[in-house]
Formats: structure tokens, C-alpha cells, sequence
């Protein structure tokens, strides 16, 4: 097959006529996202390929960073075109990597550009894709919906605006912009900004001087939330921690709250605390909860001090999460408090461990109550996607799978949607075309598209 | 291929001819299971499917579970023809899940029944499958016959009345049904109930007032188990622990005998003291030790207070074994009493980590002495039986391997045995046909056959 | 394909193509191995098969134990060609162990023998070997010579004599040889004879009072091994462990000096203070590190007595490294004193957190300055080669991959270099033929070329 090929990624017949006929033209659902609302509501056009491309994406400023590219030419002072020659020289040999294949679909899918991504096509494709830009009026809306996407779910912190989500309801936008409920700047106590964080909450809610202020607070503003629409909730930690008594956790907040530093040990009671809380809060409303675990962040203090968070140091974590996970689901079962949640899990070691507890918190009142969320982050990439598929329907249902999302900061990370929809394909084509699976293309299509969209939208209670 | 074809999972010419030229005929020892030997020697009929299928499968609720089928569907009130429905629909779309293709090759080895197993075919198999079971006569001894076993070990405590074997010996079936030692109920002294177990023990021995009185009673009891033929034992923990001095497992004892609460660091010490003791004990008797690792059980405590242990709650652990593994194994080894041994992890990310430690321990007074047991229960699938070939070969070697078990509660689960030669064929197929091991038919189909059952009779020594 | 053709590992034309046009006729570049340098210098002709193939392998002697040989037949006093025999019958049947390639290779590329291995041919193998070792003049240098090796990094502690390599220089071998610096023997401070290993270092030096006493020492042997053309160092611990004040590690010395016993966690806080000051010294001195981690060694004390240490009682480590070793790098790199540096993990499960970390860690000082070292000792298979690489390519670049080693004490070992790049070409050609990458030969050649050689030569900083 011929590299960028419209069967991409797709080697049987089997599997092109799953994506072709059942996949490839549903909408998409970006159930978590990191999108900012505000320039959906904005819509400003874009000027040029670097500032849609390159300017704020720490994923392809990492694989620079591994072909040993000047910091200059990716976050520094060189020129935006000189940055873009050097990422596509980047990408040149970058053979196997998922950038390698999603940059080269975001020009095809976004620009109709089909020139190759290396160092010699850099100027071209420089040249092409600025003019298509300025030729096309290219701007969030018109990315958004040339990508047949119809919901949105961005991760908005307890005290963000929500008046952003009103206005975009307002205009003639072909998809819904909604935001997930999340609480990290209120959970990460250790945080050095920790009481100005506080302090934003307090302004929009009640004065907050024990932990019941606290989780009247943060309740007040679920329910603000969901007033414009959100079903979905977000908690980041690098691992799940033991619950304490309330009355432990509240130590630890009055002590933050006083102004006093806060131990790693502390922030684990209140973080352990508090993601109990959250569930528990998430149960009485009927929210999902997206659990993500598995991340260590910051890695390179140097770095962090000259360019911030969210750069491209961050890397997946050894913590196990196992036994508290348990612990967690087991004690909020045991008081009828256990949400729909999906376990985003960052290590893939711990796959098989993960899945098979959360084959042990299922019920009926959601189908795929407990989800284990797709191949993310540094996962999102054919070969642990494949992994993620074998160890999912080798342990688990896969007819009950709400498949994938973006996670991006990106307008043009829509194709990572097709890049799993054709794996996922070639991955149930293969089993039709091996007789490992019945040879009825309605069957396994269904399949293909309810996990392509479909599981999405009911798991999260959109309309249909 | 089409689904279902007598070549299933046999993709190359090579594959083919190694499995049906060399494994598909040979009898089965299934050398670890749960079948109840009384049943197999009361020999009653079964009158219909759920029953056979589905009335006690903790594998088949746990997948209706993910499928967010309704608890009273699976092990509540409905009636059995409900059940049976939802199971088949359930079914119809757990594309790459192990049930899929047991259910199926289950119902096509037992009741030459090829009907796919959906909700659209539900009624039909059920008709079909009950008129089957009452005109020919079903009972457990037709259907291990019929699966053509020779060998079965049950998995027995230590206090288990044995006269039931001797029974069986007297029938006149084609197969040999020997129990297994096994000292679960003796070592988990954590357990609410362990002083009653304790006294069924002495009720057969002798009264237990320290450790060596235990001692005593185990190996009386073990010489029992040696009369009716046993040449195994089965040890089961979620990790191995550290060796403790016999004192101070003998503490525990009798605190557990004084009827104090053990907590779960002194349940560690008596169970690293006995793991080490029993394995000596094995070692003295020339009896195989079967080590099961990895189980994190009974997660959901509200289930379990709801239907009881072995329901379908159970998940991999996260615990690491291998420094605790290798420090038992070098005692045993260098006190000239390390057992032949088997080890099964539940954890698959483990498997290189142990299996380059039993490397270590190999001896040539048994051949394959320390075995790295087959993919095993969350594990007895396609992926991961792949998975722990390629660790296999690639770590060890392949020609002492003993092959595959059922793990099973269930007459109707030896597909297992051909799903797992046909894996194995596969596999070793797929080596001669991309040229990387000898085009030596004789050869590659003694080792499948060697594999399939020779090993495991040679090493359990059985009878050729 | 016909077992042992020429295309070898090699399923597709692109595959073919790279590997004939590309990679196969490079030079080796063995940057770590074990190899004698004074053999290398003497350079005595050898006699017989065994002495060349089986004498000193320990990977070899593993397997026979796996396969229940005696160790009579292995390590004791039974004849060479008994244990010869016994070897080849182990291979027989190890099929997708890599000794049954690697010493089919073995024999094809040094000897032209293509003759199976196996029991029936043992026999006439042996005769055929032994004649060719003496009608040719098999010597180390010719050995190598055929292999078209070009640079050997020997492994060397401080105290090594270092006039071999002087000597080396001076004949007329086509290849050069280079000692690596090792510290292990002066890490070890628990090692029973670690004073006597102190002494050595000292009589080279200057009295070692105190921990800067013993990095002046380690410092001035740098600088000679820098002087023989050294660039490349060496550290091997089962996990990186955390920094401690220098102080603390003084502590440590001077209790060890005075001969006091030295417990696991004194070991530990020494160890993890030396790594550090040798991965500074390294930085200050532009020296590669390369840091081995996740070998568990001498798990059966009872051949420890009887045989002594690399004799095939290691394992793959359980411990995590990831935490100490993500706070090791974020140090030095705050220091300004990251070496360029080579991680070699042995236990597969960690490849993604510890290649996610590494990515942290770039510069454009040194391309593809943090690197990700092959699969190695138990992982050197195909299995988990292509896991590597899969790994390796999805989660970084492979175009500034440095590629394969042999760590071997045995030269005969240099096949799986060719090895490894049949198994890397056929991953690149794979890529290429399912349309994943680009169809251009010269840019994916390029990428099998530097991987295989060029890549290792720059970062080495060896001549072109």
C-alpha cells in the first residue's frame, strides 16, 4: 500500500468496509478536551499554519526535543517559519510515532494537503497551507465543524465562567460546547497559589473555613455546571491514595488555609479525601466521573522554571493505584455513591490489573458503568491503542466501550478520532477475516459505530 | 476463514498439520481444576443447558456484568430460559473475549451445536440444546469422556473425605480422577471461620496446641492424599511473603487458637511460614507444587455479603512477589528441599521478572522442574496465551512446558484444552512458515504433542 | 521460507531490500561488551568447538538447565564434547529461544557451517567445527576481524591495567579497542572484599581517607582511561537509588574502611551518592554514561558457592527505578551536569514510564542525547526487540536510536548485531509495505544505516 493511501492503516477488505461504511462519517463526541471555550466563542480566523500547528502543542515540541532540536526553534525566539522547517524535519524520519501520522493527516483532513512532511517539502508546504489558510477563512468553527464534530466537552475548573458556554449556546454553531466539572486547582493543596485558587471559589460561592464550607462550595457550583449542560466531571492524580476521616482532611485544608506548607503526605490525605467527596457528590447528580491517573508531572524543574507546566516534561508514573482503587470503588459501592466512571490509566502495565477490577463494579443502571478509558497521552498511538483493544475485549465487553477523545489544546487534533476509528476497524476486520468473529458486517459494523460515537452520547446522556 | 471453520485460529498450512496431525487427538489431563469429584461420581443426568452452562460460571456472569446485563438476570430470580437469553446476548457482540469462542466451541464439542450464539438465536439454541441433553443421556461422565480425558485433579483440602476417590477408581470410567493437596483453608488464618476449619483437621489427625502439631496433622493428612494416587499440591496466595521463624508463625497460631482477631500483617507471617513449611513437605514427598500468585479477591464486599466468595469479584493484584519468590526458592534450594514447582502469575506484567528467576532453580532431577504455569484465568485468552508463548520460548524452553489446565468449575470447559492447542499450533506453525525454525514436521509435532500432554503426564508421574 | 535461509527474519520485499542494501554491510560498532582485552592482544589460536562456543557462556548453560541437562553436562567435569552433544540436543527443540538463532548464526558466520542443531547432527558438527578451527587459524582477531568489527568498548574498573589497550594499538588489527570506565567495584561497598578492591584503586592514586580522597582517585583513573581514548563509562545497580549528602556516603566509606559490616540500606545511600558524583564527573568530562539498571543478581546462593558470580543465576530486577531516577536526572540537569547518557532497563514492564522520563531530558548539545539503550541480556530475542522498538518509535525517535550491542564475554557473539538489524529492517519494511511510513528507500535506509552503525559512531564521538 502506498504511504497516505485512503486505506490507511487499513489492510483488509474486511476492515475497510467496517470503517467505510459503518465509521468513517459519524460525527464526533471529544468527551475531554482542553480546548479554551472562549476562543470557540471568539472565532477568530487564523493567519498561518505555525500559530494552528505548532505554537502551543507540547506533543510535537517533545519529539523535537528528542531529535535533538535547539530549545530556540521550539519554544524560543526563531521565527515561526524557521520553527515550522525544523518540526518537519523532525517528522522527516520520526517513522513510527503517532505525530508522524497525525501531522501529516491534520494538513490532509484540515488543508487537503497530501505533500509529504520533511525537510525538502517544508518550504512548500509552508507556502501551501498558509495561502490555503488565508484563502479559506480558516477559524475554530470552520475546523471544528469541517471535522463533523457535535459535542465538546472542554475541563473547566470549579470557578471558571461558565456565562462562555451560554454564548456559544446562543450562536449557529453545529455542535455543543459544554464543559467538564474539575477539580484540580481545589484539590491540589500543595500547589503554592493554593489560597488564591481558594479564594476564586469563595467569591462565587461562600466563605470557606472548614471542609463542609468546602464541599458546599464546590456543590453550589456543580450545580452551576449543570445548569449549562455538563454530565461529565475530571479528577487528575498521579496515583488513587487512601481515604481518611473527614476530620484528618480537614486538618490538613485549615493548615493550607492558615498558610502553611503542606507535606506530600498531607496532600495525600486531602487529595484522598476529597476524590472520595468528589464521587460521592458525582453519584448524588448523576455525573460521570473521569478519573485520570498515572501522570508525573513537572520532571524538569529547570524547564518548568523557564517555560511553566503542561511543556512536554511530564512522563508516566510507577505509582500502582490498585489496591486504593479498590478501596475507593468498593466503599463508594458500599454506599450506593459509586458514579458512572472511566478510568483513564496512563501506565499501560497496569492494564490488565485495572480492567479486571473495574469488572467488578459493574451494574446495569449505566451500560459500561465502569469504563476504562481509551489509549491516552503518550498511549494514544497505534501500538498501545492495539494493546489497549486485545486487553480490553480480552478482559472486558467491547460492545459497551465509549472509545475516544482528543485530550488536545489543539483545533487540528480532530484526525486522532479517525486514526482510532481505523484501528479499530482493522482490529475487528482482522478478527472477520481470521473467522475469530462472526462473518455478519451488521453486527460487528454496529459495533464499530457504537463505539465510534454512539456508546459516547448515551454514556453521557446527549441527545441522540 | 469463516467464523467457526474447522480451521479455527489456524491461520498457516503448517499450523494445520501440526495441530490435526500431532495435538487435536490426544486424551487431556486437566492437572488443576474445581470439578466436584462427587458429582462426577454420582453421575447424574442434566436435563438442561443453564444448568451445564450457566448455573455456576463466575467467568460468564462477570462478562454478562460488563455488558450491564441486570444482576436478576445472572444470579437472581429469573427463570433459567431468561438467563440463558441474556447470556446469548450478551454474547452476540464480546468480539475478542475468550467466552465468545469457549461458548461457542462448547456448544459445537458437546452438542454438535454450530449455531452462533446471539439473541436472535437464543430460543433456537435452547431448544435446541435441551433436546439434545435429555436424547442423549448427558451426565459428567459422558462429557469428560466425550472430551476424551484421562487425567482430572480436583483441587482438595486438606480434611477433604477421600473415600470419594477411591470410589471413582472402582467405576468403570476411562478417566482417573485424583486429588490435589491443598492448604488453603489451613493457611488463611485471617478467615472468620478458621478455628472450625482448624478442628476438621484435628477431627482427622490430632489435636493442634502448637506448630508442630499442625505440622504433624498436614503431613498425615498428606500421606492420605498420596494413598488415592495425589502427586500435586496447590498453594494459593496473592503474594509470597517473607520466611518468618517457625516461632513466630507459631504466635499467630495461637492467637488465631486463643480466637484474637489476626490482622493482616501476622496472616503474612503465618502464610510466608507455612508456604516455606508445605513446600519443604512437598519436596520430601516428591509432590508437585502448584503456586497460584496474583489474585486480588473479593473486591466488592457489598456482592460478596450478597452472593459469597469465587462470584465473579476477584481481580489481578498489584503486589510484586519476586524478591520474596526468589529468597523462598533459595532457602528450599539451598536446604536440598525446593519442590518441583509450578508457578502460576495472574499478573502478566510479571512474567519476564519470574520466569528469568525460575531460570534459576532449574535441576535435571525433574525435567522442566520449576515450570512458569500456562496463561490462567483472566489470562486464558487469545492475547495473553500469545503472550506467554513468546515469554516462554524467548526466556525458556519450550520443550518441557506441561501445557494447559481448565481452572474450571465447570464438565463443559475442556475446549479450553483445544483452544489452547490450537494457540500452540499456531504459534509454533507460524515459526517453521516464516522460516525460524526447522521445517522438521517430526520434530515441531513432537513438542506440540509434548506440550499438549506428554510433559504434564511425565511430570505428574502418571502412567504413560 | 526455508528455515536458515538467507532471508532470515526478512517476510517482505522493502524489509529485503533495507537490509541487503543498507544495513548489512556496515561495520559493528559493539560500544559494551565483556570481551578480554588481553586475549584480544595475544590473540592464540583456538583448538576446538566447546572451548570457543561453550565454555564461558552463561547464557548457553541456562538453557541446559532449563532443559534439565545435567550440570555435570554443563559446568562439570564431563568431557567437551559430551557437553558440546548436550548442547545441541538442548537446541534441538528450543525453538524461539534466541540460542537456537544466535548458535545457528554463530555457526554460519564464523565457521560456513549450515548444518541444524540438534542431537542427530551433533555429532557431525562437531567434527566439521574443529576441522575449520584448525585449517583456518581461528584466533579473537580474526574472529573480529571477520565479523567487519570496527570498535570495541570493552568494560574495565578503575584499576584495570590499561597498557593492553596501548598494546592493542600498536598492531596492525583493523578494528580499535577501547576500555569503558566501570565503577562498579568500588561501588560495591557491601562486597566482602571491597577494601581490597579500595586498595587497588589506591596504589594506582593516593590514600583513601574520605569521600573526596576517593573521587580525586576516581577522577585522575578517568583521565587515563581519557588518555587511551575512552568515551564511555559504565554503571550497573539493580535501581537507581536516592542522593544522598555527600556526608552521609562519607559515613558509609569510613565505616566500611574500618571494615565494619555494611547493611543493604548504608549500601544503598553510597551507591546513590556515587552515581551521582560519577554521572558529574562524566558531564564535566564529556563522557557517555551508560546506566544499567533492573538485573537482580546471584538468586541461588547455593551455585553462588559452587560456581561463583555470571554464571546464570541472575534475574530481571522488580524494583521501580523511575521516581529516584526522575529526581537523578532533574538534579544534574539543575546543575548544569547531565552526561549524555544511555538508560539500559532489563525489565520491560517500565519501558514506558522510563522512555516517557527520558524525554525529558533532551538537549540539542548531544542529538538524541538521552537514550533509550536496546533490548538487552534477557530481552536481547525478537520478542522483545520489537517491543523495544515499538516502544522506542511511539513514544520518542528512532532516528537518533544508537542501536545494538553484545554485552558478551564471547566472540562469536557479534550475529546479533546482524540480528538485530534483520529484526529492525524488517520493522522499517513492515512499516513501508502496510503504507504507515514513507515509500522513500533513501530516507528509510538512512534511518536502518545510522541505527545500525553511524548513529553509535557520532554519539561515541569515535572518527567517521
Amino acid at each position: 500500500m502506498s504511504y497516505l493511501s485512503k486505506d490507511f492503516l487499513l489492510t483488509t477488505t474486511s476492515a475497510k468496509k467496517l470503517y467505510f461504511d459503518y465509521a468513517r462519517n459519524l460525527p464526533i463526541f471529544d468527551y475531554h478536551c482542553h480546548l479554551p471555550e472562549r476562543q470557540i466563542l471568539e472565532n477568530k480566523p487564523f493567519t498561518n499554519i505555525y500559530d494552528i500547528w505548532l505554537s502551543g502543542d507540547h506533543y510535537k515540541w517533545r519529539l523535537m526535543r528528542n531529535y535533538g532540536v535547539d530549545e530556540n526553534l521550539i519554544t524560543g525566539s526563531a521565527d515561526k517559519k524557521e520553527k515550522f522547517v525544523a518540526y518537519c524535519t523532525t517528522l522527516g524520519t520520526a517513522f513510527g510515532n503517532p505525530l508522524y501520522h497525525w501531522s501529516q493527516l491534520e494538513l490532509k483532513e484540515f488543508f487537503d494537503c497530501e505533500i509529504e512532511i520533511n525537510a525538502d517539502n517544508a518550504e512548500k508546504i509552508w507556502e501551501y497551507c498558509n495561502a490555503y489558510i488565508l484563502n479559506n477563512n480558516v477559524t475554530p468553527k470552520s475546523l471544528i465543524e469541517g471535522a463533523k464534530v457535535k459535542y465538546i466537552f472542554t475541563t473547566n475548573e470549579v470557578f471558571d465562567d461558565l456565562t462562555v458556554f451560554e454564548e456559544i449556546a446562543k450562536k449557529d454553531f453545529n455542535f455543543k460546547v459544554i464543559p467538564a466539572f474539575r477539580g484540580d486547582k481545589i484539590m491540589n493543596i500543595d500547589a503554592p497559589d493554593y489560597k488564591a485558587q481558594l479564594s476564586k471559589l469563595e467569591a462565587l460561592t461562600n466563605r470557606i473555613t472548614c471542609i463542609s464550607d468546602l464541599e458546599k462550595s464546590i456543590e453550589l457550583r456543580l450545580k452551576e455546571f449543570i445548569k449549562v449542560g455538563a454530565t461529565a466531571s475530571d479528577i487528575s492524580v498521579e496515583r488513587v491514595t487512601k481515604i481518611p476521616a473527614e476530620k484528618e482532611a480537614e486538618e490538613v485544608l485549615l493548615k493550607a488555609i492558615g498558610g502553611d506548607k503542606i507535606t506530600e503526605a498531607e496532600a495525600d490525605i486531602f487529595k484522598g479525601y476529597l476524590t472520595y467527596f468528589l464521587m460521592k457528590l458525582y453519584a448524588k447528580y448523576d455525573i460521570r466521573t473521569e478519573l485520570h491517573i498515572g501522570a508525573k508531572r513537572n520532571n524538569n524543574t529547570k524547564m518548568l522554571n523557564t517555560l511553566g507546566a503542561d511543556t512536554g516534561y511530564d512522563s508516566i508514573s510507577e505509582y500502582n493505584s490498585l489496591n486504593c482503587l479498590s478501596a475507593l470503588f468498593n466503599r463508594l459501592e458500599a454506599e450506593d455513591s459509586l458514579p458512572a466512571t472511566i478510568i483513564f490509566n496512563l501506565n499501560p502495565k497496569m492494564n490488565t490489573e485495572i480492567m479486571t477490577l473495574l469488572g467488578c463494579f459493574q451494574s446495569s443502571e449505566v451500560r459500561g458503568k465502569i469504563q476504562y478509558g481509551p489509549a491516552w497521552w503518550f498511549l494514544d498511538n497505534k501500538v498501545y491503542m492495539e494493546k489497549h483493544l486485545k486487553d480490553l475485549t480480552s478482559l472486558g465487553h467491547i460492545g459497551t466501550f465509549i472509545g475516544m477523545l482528543t485530550d488536545s489544546r489543539s483545533f487540528l487534533s480532530y484526525p486522532r478520532h479517525s486514526y482510532f476509528r481505523r484501528i479499530l476497524c482493522e482490529f475487528l476486520g482482522g478478527m472477520m477475516e481470521r473467522g475469530e468473529i462472526t462473518n455478519d458486517f451488521e453486527r460487528v459494523g454496529r459495533v464499530a459505530a457504537d463505539v465510534s460515537y454512539h456508546n459516547a452520547v448515551s454514556y453521557f446522556k446527549m441527545d441522540k
